[in-house]
This record gives structure tokens, sequence and C-alpha cells, in this order.
């Protein structure tokens, strides 16, 4: 059993730091990026590190991707037919794709979904969550012992024990070898940093938000 | 029942805009602010209109008065002895205390709480969520269908529908008459915008951070 997240334009960048702190803590597997490819690690507080991202250009993409490794597609929205989130709607490994920050899943969006879920709200001051928000919320619930019963891990006094950083950091996985030569060369000619050493800066006391490039990028 | 959310001291002021987004998706009657009192709307997207907000100068202070309203106080944090959220270690009307971003709950934080809960993690790349999403996933839990049955909040299409905007603004509500006026002179002699209406500005094109003040504010 495992847990996917897609991601199609966020657009706030910075968003998918934390979106990254929590898919580790849930156990994400993956984080699938389509379309826009680069975004800003801050908030993830070094998690970034622990998660693997792929990038596909398009929503198609990505779909054959998942349906080719046995995933479900749940969109994560408030629409018709939608089922709340704490009755687990899941049948197998999932892929939740989440909708952008300001009007949620397109119509596009919605086509390669094979079913929805969405978080119920009881009070009249917001019309959504934060994506983060909703995002870990579903996580919470598909990963551990309220449906997929991965294991919890261990502790040590008030934190969750981290891993040790990988070795060989996980990067960012692209379809196409051509894309990765591409990304590697305009890395060069704009001298950024690579966008996980970029959160290293970021995580200085005054944690100013740094845009990522894309150094760290392999393909399959 | 209800439900109180207590911040002592949050380190990220603009932490506090999106834990009223989802304190008021989850129908937390109070945000009771303890210590610092100023905080950044940004992040609300306009809910901060619809929560109360409470200050308190001390930790006792606190206590007195939800004890006073009959409130247990939960800690969200990971300790021996805090039970996982999904088990619901509620009995009555609840605030929960969250912890500061980098330490979490400090031993005199933790000296007012009857009881702990945690969110289980079950990956290992991060010791901690951030606190925002911790919150999230506790009022969640508590709120709704899950247990304390609150009713759910009507849609129109893919959005939960907002009430309108309180005629006479929420404020924030101060124990103290002296501070109300103290904070009223400050305000007027450093001629910043109102904390709330802050939020509209903040809600321009490029969202810009601003830092709230002081003006809506009254006392019991």
């Amino acid at each position: 059993m495992e847990c996917y997240v897609v991601v199609h334009n966020v657009a706030k960048r910075h968003n998918i730091g934390t979106l990254a702190r929590s898919a580790t803590a849930f156990g994400v597997s993956e984080m699938i990026l389509v379309g826009k490819k680069d975004f800003n690690s801050f908030g993830s507080h070094g998690s970034a590190h622990h998660v693997r991202f792929r990038h596909f250009h398009s929503l198609l993409e990505a779909r054959d991707y998942l349906k080719g490794i046995g995933c479900d597609i749940c969109g994560v929205e408030i629409t018709e037919g939608a089922v709340a989130v704490h009755k687990h709607p899941f049948q197998r490994s999932t892929a939740f794709l989440l909708g952008n920050e300001g009007t949620g899943l397109s119509p596009k969006e919605m086509e390669i979904c094979d079913f929805f879920t969405y978080i119920p709200q009881v009070g009249s001051g917001t019309a959504s969550l934060n994506v983060t928000v909703a995002a870990s919320i579903v996580l919470h619930h598909f990963s551990g012992k309220l449906w997929a019963g991965f294991p919890e891990r261990e502790r040590d006094g008030q934190k969750f024990i981290v891993a040790d950083r990988p070795a060989r950091r996980q990067g960012l996985i692209c379809s196409n070898p051509e894309e990765v030569t591409q990304a590697r060369q305009q890395k060069k000619l704009s001298g950024s940093t690579d966008w996980l050493d970029s959160e290293e800066q970021a995580m200085a006391p005054d944690e100013q938000r740094i845009a990522g490039s894309l150094l760290g990028i392999f393909y399959d």
C-alpha cells in the first residue's frame, strides 16, 4: 500500500515546503509535480530531503504513471459525490490530487480522478481550508491507524525520530532525459543554487524565502 | 459543547492567520492569545473577522477563565501519556493549547493542561508537524462527526457558504480596561492600520505581509 501526492500548478510555491513536511510525516512515497516544477522548500524544515519528487509535463502523463503502478487517483475537493474523509473512501494505493489554492480542482484535473474526498467544515467563516491543511488531514486519515495502518514512527522525548539525511539526495525525477540536460544548463547559466541546498539557506535564522532552481534532477 | 484554541507566544505571527482560518472552519468559539497579543492575520483569508479573540497576560489567567467556563485544557504535544488524537480523549468542552513552533510546549505550559493529545506520524523525515497543521487535525477530530458532532456547514458548489461578515467586528477582548485605553493610544501614536483592516490590504494581489496593530480591542 502506498500513498502519493500530486500537485498541479500550485500557485504559492512555498506551500510545497510545508506540504513536503506533512508528506514525510505521513509516509508519502513520492510528491508528483505536474506542470511547473520549480518550487520553494521553505517550510519543509529539511524534510524535503526525505521525500522523492517526480515531475510530469501533463496531467495525462501523471495519470498514466499512477495507473501503471496501480494507484487510484483521489481528488481532494468539495464536490458533489465527494465522500467525507472520515468515511475513508479508499481501496488501494492512492494518489491525492490537490487543487490550486484559489480555485480548487479544474475540470481537467477532475477528469483524471477516480473519486473525490473532502473535509467537512462546521463553522461559517471560511469557504475552504488552506491546501496544506486539507492535504494533511487527508493523509492523516489514509496512512496511519485509521486506514492503511502504516506503523507509527518511534519517538524520542517530545519529537519523532528523524532518519539520517539520505547520502544521495532524492532530487527531482523527470521522465525525459533532454529535460534534465536542459535544466542543468539553465542552472549553469543562472548560477543559482541547488533547490535542495537552498533549503539550508532558508533555514538560516531569518528564514528568508529563496526560490529554488533545478540542479538535483535525475531521470528514470 | 464548545471548542477553544489557546496560543501562547507563537513565534511566527503569520501562523495565527492560517490558524484562524482553520479555527472558523472547525467551529472554534474563541482564539485565546496569551502573552504577545499582536499578530498578523495574513493567511486567514478574511476569516479572522469571524473568530472572537481574547487576550490574557498569563497562562494562569487563561487557565482560570477556561476553568470558569467548564473547559478541559488539552495540550497538543508529543509527550509521554499523550493519547493519539484518533482515540478522541475528550470529555467536554475543550481548549487546545498549542506549543511554540520550535520547542513545543514548555513545562509551564504543560502545567495548566489536564491531558495531552498528539498526532501519530508514520514517516521518517520530520520530527513534528507545522503548528497549524497539527491544530487543524485535532480540531477536525474534536468538532465534527468524529466526536462533538457540530453540524456540517451547508455548501454551494465547491465551497462552503461563508456567513456575512459580522456588522460589529469581533475584535480582541481584553480583561483589563486600562490595557484597552493604552493600546488605543499606542495605535493613535503609531498611525498604523487596524489589525483586521490590514487583512484586506494583505489580500491585495501581492498579498504582502502587513503587521497588525490593535485598534479593534474591547473589554469584557
